[in-house]
């Protein structure tokens, strides 16, 4: 049976993960291999239209409200599009997964970390990313990055907020060392992507690529 | 400290429950009760766009987003509506509420009752109905009630699913009969709305009503 490579990028907003993804997705496809690259929140219509309701600014969204529907996106998107991808022997390269969740609503909304690992494991039924590259880069630089963007719920988050998130996600790294793997995310898109490529190759050089 | 009663009607669709909890909502209140009015999926402006989503004939839903959409639009209905509601001792009475979880995506769905009870207990907080109607009525009753309707994507399942929905709702009454009470809800309105409110004076006149 083949087997695809599922890879997720992770960190904070404006950490350069959406260029990264996008230039990941490139690379891989030009060294001849069948590519799939897709986000989260979205990824399938159904979990773009929810995409839009929990980014809504307008929208006054209680945190557990919020969490389920993270978790209803992420169904969806496994079901319908990394599964599937998966078993056809495709590398899945995801704009976030689970661990935003965990970073987000756990660290973030304070919302207990078994709740949120619970619902994370019941929605991807037990799949977990292969390669998880987790982009770390300065407050500044991020703070630098968004703010030419028009805010969405999430980035208008308070520094403290955004300052648990960041907590959460070297925590697990930490907890998950062989899969989560920190890369510098300072320096040019150019710099950071031979960064990222340099810990793919190493990953998953010796089997498939 | 005051504090409210929360009533649910439940029951497979057709059985009569948003008739019923109509009236017994205005029979609460032309006793002298505040009475809040409220349903499932839905409830909050936020929660009725769920509805739509999850409701819409054109959406292609796993039956493990549709879980976690149901459990986001309770969450957030539980938070907005029915606790502050409840804390001012208001009556809540609800068209459906995590009862209609177990019944359709447990027993009709077959996704394991662990994972929809353990989806409920996060959503709801621990909250459970004091008293909850469960209408019983054939299966040619609920054909007849809902031929006339525009079909939601519920309302348009196969036999055999309204078949196991019906079997799981008699299933938690037998599991729960101290809350869950059964009302034959076969003949007019008006004979099926004297039954509830002989039940619900049962329950509650000793205490408030």
């Amino acid at each position: 049976m083949k087997r695809g490579w599922f890879i997720t990028l992770e960190g904070p907003d404006g950490c350069g993960k959406s260029t990264q993804a996008g230039i990941l997705a490139e690379r891989l496809k030009a060294a001849g291999y069948p590519v799939r690259l897709t986000r989260e929140p979205g990824g399938t219509p159904l979990a773009e239209g929810f995409r839009r309701l929990i980014l809504d600014p307008k929208n006054r969204v209680h945190p557990l409200t919020e969490l389920f529907l993270y978790e209803a996106s992420r169904a969806q998107h496994t079901e319908e599009v990394i599964r599937p991808a998966l078993a056809e022997g495709i590398i899945v390269v995801s704009d976030r997964y689970s661990d935003a969740t965990v970073a987000y609503q756990g660290y973030g909304r304070k919302i207990p970390l078994k709740t949120v690992t619970t619902l994370n494991q019941i929605a991807a039924r037990g799949l977990k990313p292969h390669l998880t590259l987790l982009l770390e880069v300065s407050e500044r630089s991020t703070r630098e990055r968004t703010q030419g963007r028009r805010k969405d719920r999430m980035e208008n988050e308070k520094v403290s907020f955004l300052a648990r998130v960041r907590s959460g996600y070297r925590a697990i790294a930490r907890k998950e060392p062989q899969r989560v793997k920190l890369v510098n995310g300072e320096g040019s898109a150019r710099e950071v992507a031979e960064r990222i490529w340099a810990v793919v190759r190493a990953k998953i050089g010796g089997k498939r690529v």
